[in-house]
């Protein structure tokens, strides 16, 4: 089965708009089976989109097209295809309805071309709009299949995931169900996660085994077309057990949740609260635990200590600690780790001190960090790291390992090469 | 002048890696006042490759290429136009030393095919690649112009705002220079600064005039074409004194500085100190500030209090503000501004507390944000906002109005609608 994806607007052709839409069309086909050899962009401009979908026709089975289903006069994807295929365009009464509902109980006054958004082209299979107004559609004509979607990722994102992939299987690949599982690691590359299971991944076809990196955390999706749910269920767990046996120390979690949304989840789930005291990341660890709502359950504060001066009179870190080890150090971190958890009366104190970069301080080079991590009456430790990136790069990896330490203290997991423990806790 | 932007690599077809380099070349050709009716992308296959080649040809007078100028045998682009148009591969010599020379300086053997990067096609103008070893080529026959360009947007960008567009300005346009000029504004929203200078862009066609918006700041970039830099200028100065006539109060800049880095420049210049007492957005003002080298200068530390109990233990902000105004309050956002100021020795001391949703605080209602500013032995004061976006919107607009905040401040520019000052300072 092949397909090709084909985007329609103006706005792309202009650079005022990049197009993710293609990406994403083409990682949801892929995990189905479905070859994708073109990606085509045209403006709002219907005799370059027919010139598109002819072509499209003489190399593919599916013809994918975003954007164009919209209320205005530039929104041309219905009606030029409703042409090209000799089909009439009718009102889908349950969206008609839904945008009468969606301006009544809003300010607005429906304009009249709003109605434009509910018609869909005769025999064709409407895709429900989760997120938004314009339906979407799939229809076949002489063995080949026409999916429109709306060109917002906002909506088209949604519809894809709930409906159009279905319809793919069921309709088109004459499949039952579709079953997919999302499993998340962190701690080694894209490439070094890849290889590992490179054997895994390149023999499958069904399943089917998807790596991709997003801001170093790694996921791998596993997609299986069945039956029904068990059997697909099945063929999954056997895939993510061969999996887990390779990978399982790098493994955090299942489905859409961060690493930061794990280690948010464990300590509501405990009861426990957290703070920090930063030094290179300068708020970033604090920013990331307060993106969400549970901040203020897990959450009372903490400090921000970039030079040496406020680390000893704001944090009380002791000027012997400063003047004998450094402010880049094993000793510092821990005590910006425990002086933050008294300051803050928190379960767990982090402290994050080292060299974001490019110049060196302390005779330390860029990249290196000092995490430390002060938990209850357990002995605080310290693990030093080496990152070699640019400044920013270097701050979000000391923030992610941050994270991921605490959630291996969480769950008494070994830590490897924790080069200093503090003094012992009387 | 019309031109294709054909992509190559089969990454971009598995959805493994966004397209963003078509929307820059369609930005950076359109100022150029050069039209784009198509976007193609083809994997790393010769036969797709020619193909896609070949229809360009029939529709336009410039082919742009990104992508497949590697080192491996994925890499398809030089060999595949260079089999399409007859002619040779040669060795641009320039590029072979710096790769010897790369690679005599790292601890990497030179793989042998890594010379590969250093072919070009017999006749072509060579780019250079500023960042990367692959050079990029331009190319002129039969009255079409074919630019080869690698596909990393760190590689592609500076080749093409470096020397494509030189090469383009001057070889195919028959101008002598491009200039061009970018202006940042901050406090209105994309549709509402493109609506008060609509007149401007639309009748622009030399120098042409584009918007684009990038999380929350607008750029407007001025491009002329021209016999000499200095008419470019001229013409430039022109359109810059009608935009200022209607933009004059948004504006903070110009160039590729974005509104926090402006704020750090002044305070460098001026030998100032910032903190701040962070509530709703939780280090995320603090973690802006440091995110560049400036940092150490101009900041030693800051706070995050988000709650009560710790803006009264911690921060000092005293149990009768909390207790009479709340902690959503301008009183507050005062008190937290002075009292980290204090703390941390600052000139300057920044008070953000508010609700960021999705829930409410207090009864105020989420979007609800005060920024407190003290700063040296002005009167302290504090201005509300209401931001009706999501919570880590609304988190990131009032980072964005803290530090446009202090930039009035600094500059003694106007600052409407502030809602309560403290009391006088002695």
């Amino acid at each position: 089965m092949k397909a090709e994806i084909i985007s329609i607007g103006t706005e792309l052709l202009l650079g005022h708009v990049v197009n993710t839409n293609s990406a994403f069309l083409s990682r949801e086909l892929a995990a189905l089976g479905v070859e994708v050899y073109h990606h085509v962009t045209v403006g709002d401009n219907p005799e370059r989109l027919v010139d598109a979908i002819k072509q499209a026709e003489q190399r593919v089975d599916l013809i994918v097209l975003s954007g164009g289903l919209g209320p205005t006069e530039d929104d041309i994807t219905k009606k030029t295809l409703a042409n090209h295929l000799g089909v009439d365009l009718i009102l889908h009464e349950e969206t008609e309805n839904k945008i009468i509902t969606y301006h009544k109980n809003s300010d607005f006054n429906m304009p009249e071309n709003n109605q434009l958004q509910a018609l869909i082209l005769a025999d064709s299979r409407p895709l429900t709009n989760d997120t938004g107004l314009a339906v979407g559609m799939m229809l076949t004509q002489n063995n080949r299949h026409y999916a429109l979607l709306p060109g917002p990722p906002d909506e088209l994102e949604p519809m894809v995931e709930n409906y159009l992939k279905e319809e793919i299987v069921k309709h088109i690949l004459d499949e039952q169900v579709l079953v997919s599982r999302v499993m998340r690691f962190f701690g080694l590359t894209e490439a070094q996660l890849a290889e590992k299971i490179q054997d895994i991944v390149v023999n499958q076809s069904n399943p089917t085994v998807a790596v991709y990196a997003n801001d170093g955390e790694i996921t791998v999706r596993i997609t299986a077309k069945a039956q029904n749910e068990e059997e697909g269920n099945e063929a999954i767990d056997d895939i993510e057990k061969d999996i887990m046996e390779i990978l399982s120390d790098y493994f955090f979690g299942y489905g859409d949740k961060r690493l930061a949304d794990v280690i948010k989840d464990m300590l509501i789930e405990r009861s426990l609260t957290i703070t920090a005291a930063e030094s290179l990341t300068g708020g970033a660890f604090l920013s990331e635990l307060t993106s969400d709502l549970s901040a203020g359950s897990i959450l009372e504060g903490g400090l921000v200590t970039y030079s040496a001066d406020k680390k000893n009179k704001v944090l009380k870190v002791t000027k012997e600690t400063i003047n004998k080890f450094g402010v880049v150090s094993p000793e510092c971190a821990i005590e910006m780790a425990e002086k933050s958890r008294a300051m803050f009366d928190a379960d767990i104190g982090v402290g994050l001190t080292g060299v974001a970069g490019p110049s060196s301080l302390e005779d330390q080079i860029p990249g290196t960090v000092y995490i430390g991590i002060a938990y209850k009456d357990k002995q605080s430790f310290s693990k030093h790291f080496h990152f070699g990136y640019k400044r920013n790069r270097n701050r979000r990896l000391a923030v992610q390992n941050a994270l991921e330490l605490v959630r291996r203290v969480l769950k008494d997991m070994p830590i490897e090469n924790t080069i200093f423990y503090g003094e012992d806790k009387k």
